[in-house]
């Protein structure tokens, strides 16, 4: 006797077969049991099923529940106003001096108190869950020292605890160098005293940085992904956004989850993080944002089988973005994806790039019972409406 | 005694004074009586007024409620697969060739039943309410004949009299011409017979057209356009979407209430507008779906004060757009509009561009009572999220 029985539905199962690249099951049936997906065919098959529960989803087409697996989420204030002198012309460098950019994020992040950081991103948080989100990662990074992204890595953890979604914490260590600072003490500080004491309070399950020409380089790169190794935690990185530091090739010899962003990945980089097995997470919300002209290299990942992930990358500088559904507009109209490459990229490739793809991304026996259910005619429209929200959306088998 | 009196807020009330365009108001109350706004001023003005039920906001920015004031809401089917066959690299003719673009929505509308069309409608219509809408326009369209437009606009006068919003019903009368059909024989029945039908059951407040040239002419317009002032009905126009047919001076000539899209206007129509009050609705989910180069001169209407409206033009083949502060924010990062030129599109300006100015789109005594409280802190955010959504929306007074 299961706990529930999902019916009169359509299941993309996610579990691609020759000619049925989403695994998509017509009038499907849907069993859950203590939080897990026990069982999914047709609906004829598992006739003989009981269940303390039937529920009729009216037609539906039922989706492993949304993850985003790249968001800045907790931050404070709002960059709202530098966006729109950005509209009105003014560069990313004259907004930089007069004190906008991150700087300006890690400021109000610094002002606000704990509860006001948490009532923010909660408003952030329960937007993208009415979207469909099951699963959202989180990164600290707008505090810029040991204790303050200490205290950003336990906010994460107090949301983590208190809402109905699965959180996973990400330790962005090396986001910006603080203005003045040296720039090797700061590597230093974070790499030698944060990691450490982030790995020992189990705050973060990856470690992320951001290799660029304005951020980090490969080299201090490379000194916090020995350490992250020697901690046992898997790294991901924001690599190739802005111009070409063969970031990804780096992450790939670190076995990273991902590598994020890629507008300027090259051949080279595609096949070393096919080798690694290491996903691409597409972010189209920043690069809209940004208005942006160099597409990421989409045929290049499709020739190398690099798995595609799409995340929101909910930001306060360059991406934000509330829903995720408009995620996966944004990479069809934007970047050319196929609709079934976009909602793979929120479902099974971005389980991958969190490392859970044998607890999430797929609707399958065993996997957990995280699921959304849309009103719609057709799987291609979930890479087609502007903001299109799920109707009913389960984490762990219960209505969330 | 007053209904309500909503307090703890600040007040957008788009009343502009010198140095103040939004009218905002900080610390605000708003008195609320039989549906209508009896007052609007600071907290402590209103300090001796009295209410059956105070409504503290915790802080909100108060906004009119939302007016789309461009929408063919009412469709069967999608374009989901042709979208994504855009994506692909089909183009437009060869979609159009393969049976797809506005015939397949006509067909895909023919086949539908009235209450497949009605569910399927009311839907999108709750994305758009859940997004802060509180007045919709709807045109019909998606007939091409005077029955299958009559059943359409008589669906748009059921969903107006079963939902919490106002709709504002449309006779789209020339919006494609039917494959095989006699031009001449066609519009002359849409004109002799359609429209003057339409009048006298009091079923379109308004009469548009589609001028361009894979639709119609500018002499057939005008013939519509004729046939709608002898019958009393104001009309509006798509103009100048592709090409310029001087489509805007044309409905300027007619004192159009709007002219829509204008990617392709020129100074001259600019001018028309402007001596006419010919509000410009522009709708950049079309211009984003269809990743057009040319943007509307917003330069232009700014030069010659021509009201600008923005809307979701919510349709299956070019605008799937579900949300309307997504509307509000591709036209700041799209078409480069200040945050608060984009509020006023989607209020003052959209109310006029539906001949409702007295009506709705600002907070003012003897206004409507239709309003939004926005969880923000600057109304900047109001043109910087994607998918924001208002956390209260009231219609005539009463939460909706
Ligand atoms: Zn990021
Ligand atoms: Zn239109």
């Amino acid at each position: 006797m299961w706990d529930r029985l999902l019916t009169d539905c359509h299941a993309l199962t996610m579990v691609a077969a020759p000619g049925n690249p989403l695994g998509l099951i017509r009038n499907a049936a849907i069993g859950i049991h203590e939080g897990r997906i026990v069982r999914v065919g047709r609906r004829t098959e598992l006739a003989g099923t009981r269940a303390s529960e039937v529920v009729p989803l009216g037609g539906a087409f039922v989706t492993p529940g949304l993850i985003d697996c790249h968001t800045h989420l907790v931050f404070g204030g709002t960059r709202a106003t530098e966006h729109a002198q950005r509209r009105a012309g003014a560069s990313y460098e004259e907004i930089a001096r007069a004190g906008g950019g991150i700087a300006s994020t890690v400021r109000a992040t610094a002002a606000a108190s704990t509860t006001e950081l948490l009532e923010q991103s909660r408003t952030r948080l329960h937007a993208l869950m009415r979207g469909g989100v099951t699963t959202v990662e989180i990164k600290s990074g707008y505090g810029l020292d040991p204790a303050s992204e200490l205290r950003l890595l336990n906010i994460i953890r107090t949301l983590s605890r208190s809402e109905r979604v699965r959180v996973v914490p990400t330790l962005l260590a090396l986001h910006a160098l603080p203005q003045g600072a040296d720039r090797d003490t700061y590597v230093e500080r974070m790499v030698g005293d944060l990691l450490p004491t982030v790995a020992r309070l189990g705050l973060a399950t990856s470690v992320d940085a951001f290799c660029e020409t304005i951020a980090f380089t490969p080299a201090e790169t490379e000194r916090l992904f020995d350490a992250a190794a020697s901690h046992g935690l898997p790294v991901r990185l924001h690599a190739e956004q802005l111009s070409n530091q063969s970031g990804a090739a780096l992450a790939a010899r670190y076995q990273a989850l991902s590598a994020d962003h890629l507008e300027h990945l090259d051949a080279a980089g595609a096949a070393a993080m096919a080798r690694a097995g290491t996903v691409a997470v597409l972010l189209p919300g920043a690069f809209y944002t940004l208005q942006e002209e160099r597409r990421p290299p989409v045929d290049l990942l499709r020739e190398h089988q690099v798995p595609i992930a799409i995340a929101t990358d909910c930001n306060p500088g360059t991406s934000p973005l509330l829903n995720p559904q408009l995620a996966m507009n944004m990479a069809c109209t934007l970047f050319g994806l196929t609709p079934e490459e976009a909602i793979s990229g929120m479902t099974i490739n971005a389980a991958r790039a969190l490392g859970m793809a044998d607890e999430i991304g797929t609707l399958e026996p065993g996997k957990a019972a995280d699921l959304c259910a849309w009103r719609i005619a057709d799987p291609a429209e979930l890479g087609y409406w502007m903001g299109l929200m799920p109707e009913r959306r389960l984490v762990g088998g219960m209505d969330a």
